[in-house]
């Protein structure tokens, strides 16, 4: 595990590890964090256990049993360690960029339903790419005016862009918390496709709040960050589709399902980590690259594979997904109670308080300054009615896009600390500042969601009707038995073959949708294999009842 | 990850890195280590479909394949930093102990045939604990004799029995790859047994090495020896056992099923590897723990789970072992080119070779005195001819446990080297002779063991016929369905309940066997699930033409 192992902590753990260490062989610096990773993996179960028998629970939610039990833990060993530490491993940015969030953004967009994803692509681009600056905008001017009246230390310019960028990251693991796929589909893809870009955005701007000479900002300048976003969006989307499509290559040419399910397996989950790492090797954004290597997965490969890896990888890769979130939050719960920082910042027990309450005020104005202006904007681009974002929806929008998380921690430790000591006090309230707005937005906002979004929008509980080309979908697997029907059913109404220009201009998307689908079939499916183009043999033909061994 | 990244590495990469901070924001370790893992995870790529291209080849193995792509990219990464550095990450334990070998060995658990696992339990654990101590005894003599003459610095009586302790290690994860659970049953149990028990052995083997006073061995260090080895075994079982309960009386009483295959997912692979990590905390041997635990997990949780929660335990298991394992043998291919270790041993070059080949043939010898003489006791216990050992199967035996792996290489690491650098001359040829024997034993011993498997034994690649209550079995999914038959087929001879008591005399594994499962259904199955005591509703009757579900 990458995170490092806090030597205070390996202290307290003393009168154990002596008796440990007289039974028998002792190998110290191994076994400390054989403790550690013993203690995160009895939490984790009991997250799931809790967590579990909590569901019913309208306010509870899994994210946030995990904070509480983090928080919990860290108590308890506070007590344990007279005061003297509260965390066991220090928070560790290489543990969460590189381990913990691929399997949750990869099994987000395997999981995705493509085609109400890319139906809102317009309007999620607008929120990921001018919305997040938007906020960023606001948040960083919001805290250059109302920060000076704290009196909290030297702060340059790029601090207070930094904040700007750390508090305008979407955190997309709690919107897939919160959110439900099945009952609200364009409010999920709406907010989760907004973090998936909004990252992007945020590399653009971190790079650029660095490189930048940004106290004369020109035209010229705002034109290079657009070019450089753009640049950033394209190579990343590529990179993972390219390795989606190459997985689905390897696959169809090899047929490696003639011998071995666990090869197609492996190969899936190593193409879309390899796919995550090389755009970190480039400075691209992996959460964009393994987002899309999904979608690619879900389209192409999945349906080259034998029946057993499709379910097998669509249940272990929701199933690494799960687990790595809990493990987030708990980390994150564990993390908040880290004693050195705070006493850093104990000198001015107010100040923490009100810089977290002006930065929620400011994130609260930031995201409500763009939700709104820009789904006015989303809603005059489109002719249908039916597919507008109705007021009650946009708040929602607002609401549900308000919890900073991990993201958000990780960003602020790599800005105000050097390997993980805050040594300036300045820097330390920044830490303790930040790991309060996660904390009160998380627990607070997170838990007034999912009554809100009953409250305002009681219809929404109906399933999706449009699932039926994705792993998530119960139909999916036997779809291809039924033939490759061209039948395109978007909003419940059969659009047969559209065979007049008129369509481009009254339902853009729908056109765009459509000659997709044939360049799809003419082209692709024939190269990657996909749906209906891979010999495939019904295990038994009564296997339509099977419908249950895909009830999650 | 918890391999720590080669420094000299970190500087040979200096011209690219250069280029890429360049680019954009540059947090240098963390770069290092992504480099490292991009690099890995392609590799592990090129294994796996190189593998499935060689797999008709009869002298090739998966194992090998990786252990020459390791060995190519060595030298590549060798000629580019100019014959600095060959190797990306040093050979960490942690990561070995901690990360790689938990899934293998619970997965070869899990898909154990436990009927021909447990008809053979004396002759294994024969072979795992007394077997074993031969071999120790005859290479560490073998050691303090022939070592002499080579002149290579003073090596303590406490080097000598580790040197025993390490050579005598078998290498389950090599013997996995080699030998077929299919093709030749009882040669795999008995081998794959043996380097379970073995690992138990080793602990106290080794304990004993550092905490004992070797000078002079009585009887009662003998019967303190075999103490500790029976409370190591004992606490290890019971532990693996009690978390395996434990998570199917979770499932059970829970009963996630209703609500998520994920979660059910999830506590099965967290509680399996909470049993490894509890007994390597209380200094236990965590293989037999999670080798245990696998079983009891295949006997019951896997039973009270949903039908895709079995396909994707089933499935999801077996690829990570399958990750895990070629992980490993490409690891020691890249390791093996450490050049620090062989310019240390390069003064005296013969010296090297002329070790390897002793150790090699004390390897040889020393199992061949046990591997024989027990096999010749084993058969005298039996009195039923089918299940004896032939004198052929023996020599399959002898040969297939011949290869040292990682685990050898751990313990010589941990030995000879402290914080993974070899100061001492005569402990750096002590490493360097270490992967020499590893390299040899695997590539050739392993090479030669498929064609001497077919040569000798050319009857036993009929499929097993007594595997209908394991995951690994084609007809373990619908079993269920035609009741909880109490007919015991065992050798092709259906036992309808024995009622004499000269059964015992007769068959005595068949009457423990006989016994057990009325104390299985009278007081396990209620209370722990398992196979037909979990209300379990058939997906669809003709369910049973799902055979190719389970094709691995």
């Amino acid at each position: 595990m990458g995170a490092s192992i806090d030597p205070t902590m390996v202290d307290q753990m003393g009168p154990l590890r002596s008796f440990l260490v007289r039974m028998g062989l002792a190998s110290t610096s191994d076994h400390s964090s054989v403790v550690a990773i013993t203690l995160f993996v009895t939490l984790l179960c009991a997250c799931i256990v809790i967590g579990h028998l909590l569901e019913e629970n309208r306010w509870m939610s899994e994210s946030i049993t995990a904070l509480i039990i983090g928080l919990c833990t860290g108590v308890i060993v506070l007590l344990f360690s007279q005061g003297k530490s509260s965390h066991i491993m220090l928070f560790s940015e290489e543990l969460f960029f590189i381990y913990l969030l691929p399997p949750i953004i990869f099994n987000a967009g395997f999981q995705v339903k493509k085609k109400q994803f890319f139906r809102n692509f317009i309007t999620i681009m607008l929120f990921g790419a001018v919305g997040t600056f938007i906020s960023f905008s606001i948040v960083s001017a919001g805290a250059m005016l109302l920060f000076k009246k704290f009196d909290i230390g030297p702060f340059e310019i790029g601090d207070y862009l930094a904040i700007g960028t750390i508090f305008s990251a979407t955190d997309s693991v709690c919107t897939l918390q919160i959110l439900s796929q099945d009952e609200t589909p364009l409010l999920y893809s709406l907010v989760f496709g907004e973090g998936v870009v909004n990252d992007a955005t945020s590399i653009v701007l971190f790079n650029a709040v660095h490189n930048f000479d940004l106290t004369h900002i020109d035209g010229s300048t705002a034109l290079q960050l657009f070019g450089n976003f753009v640049y950033l969006f394209l190579t990343s989307t590529a990179l993972g589709i390219g390795a989606g499509l190459l997985s689905a290559y390897i696959i169809k040419a090899l047929y490696f399902g003639r011998h071995s399910t666990d090869r197609e397996v492996a190969i899936m989950i190593l193409m879309s980590y390899l796919s995550y790492m090389l755009a970190e090797l480039f400075y691209l954004s992996g959460i964009l690259t393994v987002f899309f290597c999904g979608i690619v997965m879900s389209h192409y490969t999945w349906h080259n594979v034998t029946e057993s890896s499709r379910i097998t990888t669509k249940h272990a890769f929701a199933t690494m997904s799960f687990i790595a979130e809990t493990f987030i939050f708990l980390y994150v719960g564990m993390d908040a109670l880290d004693i050195e920082k705070w006493k850093m910042a104990k000198r001015s027990p107010g100040t923490s308080v009100g810089l977290s309450g002006v930065l929620l005020g400011l994130i609260l104005v930031g995201r409500a300054a763009f939700v709104f202006p820009l789904s006015f904007l989303s809603n005059c681009l489109k002719r249908t009615p039916n597919s507008r974002i109705g007021f009650r929806q946009q708040f929602v929008i607002w609401w549900a896009g308000l919890m900073r998380g991990a993201v958000s921690m990780a960003l602020a430790y790599n800005q105000f600390t050097r390997s993980g000591l805050t040594k300036l006090p300045e820097n330390a309230i920044m830490i303790t500042s930040t790991i309060s707005v996660v904390l009160f937005s998380t627990v607070v906002f997170g838990m007034i969601t999912k009554p809100l979004i009953r409250l305002l929008l009681p219809q929404s509980s109906k399933p999706g009707q449009d699932n039926t080309s994705d792993p998530s979908s119960p139909k999916g697997l036997h779809i291809p038995l039924l033939g490759n029907g061209e039948a395109v059913d978007i909003d419940g109404c059969h659009v047969r073959r559209p065979s007049s220009l008129r369509m481009l201009l009254q339902a853009p998307s729908f056109t765009v949708h459509y000659y997709w689908r044939k360049f799809d079939d003419a082209y692709m499916r024939p190269m990657f294999g996909g749906r209906g183009f891979v010999p495939f043999v019904p295990s038994s033909p009564a296997g339509a009842g099977n419908g249950d061994a895909w009830a999650r």
